[in-house]
């Protein structure tokens, strides 16, 4: 029932739904890379990155997706045979991790269930015991996209600081950042990692890394092998508006429209929205009967419900992309899959981005026809449970 | 809470919203008029607006809004003084009524009561009785956008064929075409009136005559003053592939694609569709224990409910206009305004045009919450039944 | 050589080359015509409109071609047999004056030449005689689009003046807004008429009458019948920013971007740019030892070239269609054809709305290809000439 | 002068002006990139690659710049401290030189006079030397885009085959795919690299690597650190129609446009329209008695005239940025700059991708008036020498 004249609801966790705003910034004709109204834009962008970030740092920004802007946060600031704490969030950190390996780094994980945040307390201790200090960053995903988990990141930082080890503190914001509160210099972050197509409204094609004066310090010693994702010559170019190499101009435009609507709309305005979007979900999801990846907050160390996206747990017996296919061809609406480890298991929500109450609930009520359709043993009544949430009426 | 970046819901009975598709074509380069392209755009346009009138009559496009349409259908077929059976069906039968006042024409009106389509009955009874032929035309408003109710007009045709009148039967689409069944030839229509920001999906400005052999026999004699609105020379220039004047090239562009995507979907599926989002809305209006504000078809000759619109009666004591201000700032999503004698008693569901099962459940989603937020009485639930209805599952 | 990725020069005069800012404009969702940002942007694109054309008085906004503005500008000031003074300019200036005999007026006509202007001392003279006032409007083309001639609108105002005649001023501007000094106010002009598709660099689609206070006391009398075209319910919807019908909304989208162009760049300079233009046209017409179809000025009076577009005359024994349909097919460029009286004899090349120095040496470069390969005499050099004028050099 | 309202002129030897339809493909909706409808457009564009590229082999899609497919090509087929035979041919070649040895290879370069090709004769002169095939590629820039120096990619590959030598022939397409007539099957190489902001007509964004059976097989040995750029997953993924990490999903969509814009109006008809478009740039050039900085072809081996762009050498005395500032700022006309060795003392004039004969003619006409304003010693009529030129009547 899919009808070609309307829109398609994109609602996997990114890439999302792009602003008309956006769109028709893209569709701008390219301009001179070396001319003065494109230094005029890499200024503003690289401003307003910053503003997102809640940095007064060093941004750098690459034609490339989220992979490079991970990779890059790598060769810069460590060597060969360096250690890396990395915590199993879910598949993402372990595509990180898998990443570190193949880069020559020595990946250590702290073992995770897939349902709850990176653990502070688990950090600390092998941070404590690491008295040699070889660990020379802790890798942490922020919100795992694949598990609708967010990590406490202050309180990853703090376990850092408890155990008074020097590594850096690198952090996956890439379905966070735009979304989720995030705080790159209140928080003592080290590089942040980001990218263009989720809570930033775009099209996929940028990376991003926000870089603090530590992180630049250690990236003067590093000796893994780089070129391409080498943050001097970035950072030397960028400061007078130009790129090291030929910039994806087109999204730039299109970034600084996003940036300057999540701006006009106000950061803490954006956090509030999807928090209300992502209540909302979850209010849905109990009504249906249905379990949520994530472990409530509190049952759990470090771990918070995501307000970008919501993990819903199949019922025993039941394929989540089997469901996820009868609505895409009955309702042209896509949701994310389950990855690797809950293949099947769960489907994804995605709530962030551009993205409004009517939206949701068009979401929503699809979903529920769908669990319908498909025979998923549930009950009704997701969608008005969802609007009770919404309108501060759920008590009542 | 209206969000700058998330898409506004436009869900008013026209304009609607316009696909991405449209838009796109709109936004090309003009072209020269006079041009060989544009011939080839024009005769193409005119053939797929005959197939999506049913008709292999003429058609006339005006650079213009519905009024012109309507303004056009009277000038090209009447001489001062001619009497003009109406029936009044809501608002715009009313201004339609007006208008052929202002052009020296006698409209005579059968009353109604702004829930029920043109009685059949009553309009043989006035035909039979005006045995001098002194009404040159009977003129009905299809879709009724101010009511949601649709007029039976092959009951209309059959009404003047049993009084054996040769009245010319004149019939306003201007809401219906591109959403609800109709059929210009098999329905023995002589001037089908419509315009471009309804079913045909395209912003305003484009104006629609389709005209019968009857009615061009009649533009013959007809002596009401005219120039922008004659029919003759717009068909002479059109029947080449270009304008008498200047023509909205752009608009155009538009209107190939929109019919275009009309006649992939196919006139019957893009009916069956309006037919089944407009039942879901029914049943979410009847699940919030609201009123229809459509008599029951069946209950009044001629009246059948609209699959464009559904115009809800709120409960005594509360106004439209007040749940409509919620809703828009609140959901960004605009409803359609009760007017004249129904302003504030009932507001107007749009569900025509490009439209998916997730905007329409969105769509009823945001009107639940407002109707919870203005405190309106109501029982929760309208998007579960909504979605019963969708998934053929209301019986459980 | 026509290729498919590059831009079409659409170089006749209007519809012009619409900018890509319009373009995107126009391309933007359309909104609720009854909401708040409805009239918002209504009341600001009557504010830049009234900039635009110089005035304070009222503006109208018809959905509609030209061709409905010049009726409304008849049909609201004057009554059935009313004598009009009209100007024979060129081709458009007949069509106007068909136009007012078909309305039930009496168009009287001062012959010309189609190679000059409105003659004043003529109008005068003809005014001077009418003792009785049975002329009730003197209606003069600006810009004539199909000879390039301006005519002098001052000098016809002093003509009126000196005869001490109350006729009304009517004054087509619809090639010239927006390219040629125009002046409502200061030249005691009563209707101006325009539209959308030539210096406003609008696709077509919209009429334009700006109205002074002595047309509208004419307009409380006027006779001729109107509806569509009448001013007094569009001024009352206007003022408070919404149409009395559905307006043309994504074209005034377009508008407002449009007119918002022209006030950033400075009237006086978007004059001063078309003078520029059209001197180098005629720099190279003459370089090329071709005749412009426009007097000298200074021996004709009331005559001016045009700077909205040039019309050059083509040698004996060469068909102006045949060398245009050259350079269309070789060079994409699309030129005016000479209309009735000049067809064949001249083609018109348009250098109006957004226009800059590359794209009229493109368009000249192009022109005198085609004179090469058309086998049409001249000499070369005629973009050597333009290149002269542009930078002031043309005298060494 | 620069018009806000007009289109800018984009000549800079690439990024290149956009196409409308390249415009709008990139300003859909971003869609799933896990879902069916990418599958169809991965698989599609690979194909439509393929076809451009004139290839049977593999290809790799990047979100990256050009720069990063010069890298992919190296770390892929490479080991630590392997020679690499490079041929200076102008500023790029110097930087992907750089670029060797910053990843740890050992580059050994022919010196070149920046206004020469690759020399066939050294190349296979240095390669028989290298009896223990230390050399494990050679590294050639087809179209240098600082120079406008073709290099004969054909007697490059007989020079290898000429000394039996098995190095890998990588080749840089990045300012000639789909400008210049390229060939990677007919010609033997092993790597094409390219991206997108050339020929292929889009905005930056892409980076683009073609591979041989041989490459494919050296990848297998290469021991270079690689992960974003390793060929094998993207492979292994872009067979099944999707990417290993995120695509530029609407970059994707314009590159299916503009390639299936090139294959619709034929490669050999691509090729040629550049070919003419430059013969006539260099007849421009001739005329003005400048000097065009590439060597005639004959005069060096291996060396032919670019048909993407024109580097032109100032007169001594007069700085070829002034020259450019002018023309920018009066002409709202972008030119290439010089780089490093030549800077200030040539310009270079794009006339590749989207590009017709008026806006070569236009742009050429800028440059006169430029030369004129700059006050450099020129002669007029360079615009005259190109429509000779264009017309085939440069003979009379």
């Amino acid at each position: 029932m899919s009808v070609a004249s309307s829109r398609h609801f994109l609602q996997i966790p990114g890439p999302t739904n792009v602003p008309d705003r956006v769109l028709h910034a893209i569709a701008k004709p390219t301009i001179d890379h070396r001319g003065p109204d494109f230094a005029d834009l890499a200024l503003e962008v690289f401003d307003k990155l910053r503003a997102v970030v809640r940095t007064s740092a060093d941004v750098v920004i690459y034609p490339s997706s989220g992979t490079g802007a991970w990779e890059a946060a790598l060769v810069n600031t460590l060597s060969p045979g360096d250690a890396v704490l990395m915590c199993e969030t879910g598949h993402f950190s372990g595509l990180w991790s898998e990443l570190a390996s193949t880069l020559g780094l020595r990946p250590e994980t702290i073992a995770g269930d897939w349902r709850s945040g990176a653990d502070p307390g688990a950090i600390e201790q092998r941070l404590r015991a690491d008295t040699e200090h070889r660990i020379k960053a802790v890798a942490v995903v922020h919100n795992e996209t694949s598990t609708g988990v967010v990590s406490d990141i202050p309180a990853v930082r703090a376990a850092l600081d408890a155990a008074d080890h020097p590594a850096l503190l690198l952090v996956d914001t890439i379905s966070s950042l735009g979304s989720v509160d995030y705080r790159h210099d209140d928080w003592g972050v080290d590089v942040t990692i980001s990218c263009s197509q989720k809570g930033l409204m775009l099209p996929p094609g940028i990376g991003i890394n926000a870089i603090s004066a530590k992180a630049l310090l250690a990236a003067r010693s590093s000796t893994l092998l780089k070129s391409y994702w080498d943050w001097q010559p970035m950072l030397d170019s960028g400061k007078q508006g130009y790129f090291r190499f030929t910039p994806p101009t087109n999204l730039l435009f299109g970034l600084r429209e996003a940036l300057s609507m999540l701006l006009e709309e106000g950061l803490d305005e954006v956090v509030a929205r999807h928090d209300r979007h992502a209540a909302a979900t979850r209010a849905a999801v109990r009504a249906w009967g249905l379990e949520i990846l994530c472990r409530e907050p509190g049952t759990a160390p470090g771990t918070h419900h995501s307000s970008a996206l919501t993990a819903v747990v199949m019922p025993p017996g039941h394929d989540a992309d089997d469901l996820r296919e009868i609505i895409l061809d009955r309702f042209d609406t896509s949701l994310g899959a389950g990855l690797s480890k809950v293949a099947k298991k769960v489907f994804r929500i995605g709530h962030l981005g551009a993205f409004n109450d009517a939206t949701l609930l068009g979401t929503l009520g699809v979903v529920e026809a769908g669990l319908g359709l498909a025979g998923v043993p549930h009950r009704t009544g997701g969608v008005t449970a969802a609007i009770a949430e919404l309108t501060g009426r759920s008590g009542e």
